[in-house]
């Protein structure tokens, strides 16, 4: 199957040009069956106040942005990833959706929110899922999430074959060298979709990756330009869960010695 | 501070040789505050038999080979690190042990044990422990434990600046390309020192890293070469648990979201 993702610039507070500019790049994408859109894609980034971002968030079940990509999913046969600025009740989340064909719709909330994003945003209050699409099993992390690896674990743990990640970071290089690891140790796919551009003082890194379940590097993107970039895998090497003929990385677990983690946890803080 | 490791070829069966080794290597290593060494270094790995094994272990009361890395700890004023073949009463252990001036010892024994290495020892039933020695804190894994994020994750949470990482490494580059996520995920200095050598149809990769807090590789040793390698390191950026001026990767942990992985480890066996 194929995997990819597209890096570009959404454009902030004006949504009706990001589709327009999101209509060519996903027609260039639409031979892959999975497609990770950047974080915040209906929206941009830098948000100068909480009232901005309400501007720009939308609710799931009258998303534009959502419509739009679910429209593109039922017409090319394949399943888009995007992160949105959504709003819920009086609520606002950093969100991402995974849509399909007959609007199949699943949503996550960032739970780990970076920088200004603790100003506008709630931390995510939905779990962290793994769903079933048939051709594979697919969960969603956002950007600063990368960097704990409780999540990229509990997913593993639920049978996740592909992370799909998308991304606005900012600081270079940490996120990319990590991924390898995070994919190694779970034995996952991990699509993290960047962004480019600038806004305000922000300037988002590109260098979007798709990382094997071996730690090799598919394709890297470059650090700012736009490009659609996919990938042929094989979803036998996420599933195989056997790193050698007698270690299996989950049944190796010692969830004995793991225990004290709790302690740990009230230890640190 | 400084630390270092001694990459070299434990000589199966032959402890006293491997001594005689040691002593050269750990005069030229002097100069550093922590040296690490190999996993299994008073024994070699490739046992055929358990009673090879046997042969070749030492009780901690009772080991030739941990007072000789005590007297040149007393010498050179400098803790130790290494991998030893261990027995307690019926058992074996693959385990480390850090010395230190004045007697000091700890001992960790391996949590997840690599390929035959099953028929040979029994998995460690030590903590995942933190040593303050003063200069910093400390805590050991040993090879395969590289695996299992939660073994670094308690560590860190517990206070560890910096893990030394014994080890005998057969499978090429997976380690070294999860060692930076470590790092960066937790924040610690990682001390990786690898073997070198063939033992039956078993060939060690060297390549002993020495990694900082922000995933940089500070030096890396050759894959078939002995060598002895030191870097200065800044213990502030291990303590330094803040990757933005907003963002603590401590504080920003949801372990409300992460009781989840209990289930989640139910689920996956």
């Amino acid at each position: 199957m194929k995997v990819g993702f597209i890096q570009f610039s959404p454009i902030l507070g004006k949504p009706t040009q990001t589709l327009e500019r999101l209509e060519y790049l996903i027609d260039k994408g639409k031979h892959s069956d999975i497609l990770v859109l950047p974080e915040l894609c209906n929206s941009g980034y830098a948000f100068n106040s909480r009232q901005q971002a309400l501007n720009s968030s939308e609710s799931v079940a009258d998303s534009k942005f959502i419509r739009f990509l679910h429209e593109k999913s039922n017409k090319y046969n394949l399943y888009i990833v995007s992160g949105f600025c959504e709003k819920s009740d009086k609520d606002l989340y950093n969100s991402s959706f995974l849509v399909g064909p007959n609007e199949y719709i699943e949503v996550y909330r960032k739970s780990h929110l970076f920088l200004n994003e603790k100003d506008f945003f709630s931390p995510g209050n939905t779990d962290y899922s793994v769903y079933d699409i048939g051709i594979c099993k697919i969960g969603m992390l956002i950007c600063f999430d990368w960097v704990f690896p409780e999540a990229w674990r509990i997913l593993a743990l639920k049978g996740a074959d592909i992370i799909c990640h998308p991304s606005n970071i900012v600081l270079p290089d940490l996120c990319q060298k990590t991924i390898p690891g995070h994919s190694i140790c779970n034995r996952m796919f991990i699509v993290t979709a960047n962004r480019i551009g600038t806004e305000d003082n922000l300037t988002f890194t590109g260098s979007s990756i798709i990382c094997d379940p071996r730690g090799n590097i598919l394709t890297q993107a470059s650090d700012d330009q736009e490009e659609v970039m996919i990938s042929d895998i094989d979803l036998n090497l996420a599933r195989d869960k056997s790193i050698t003929s007698r270690n299996h990385i989950f049944l190796d677990r010692r969830p004995d010695k793991y225990l004290d983690i709790a302690k740990a946890i009230e230890e640190s803080v």
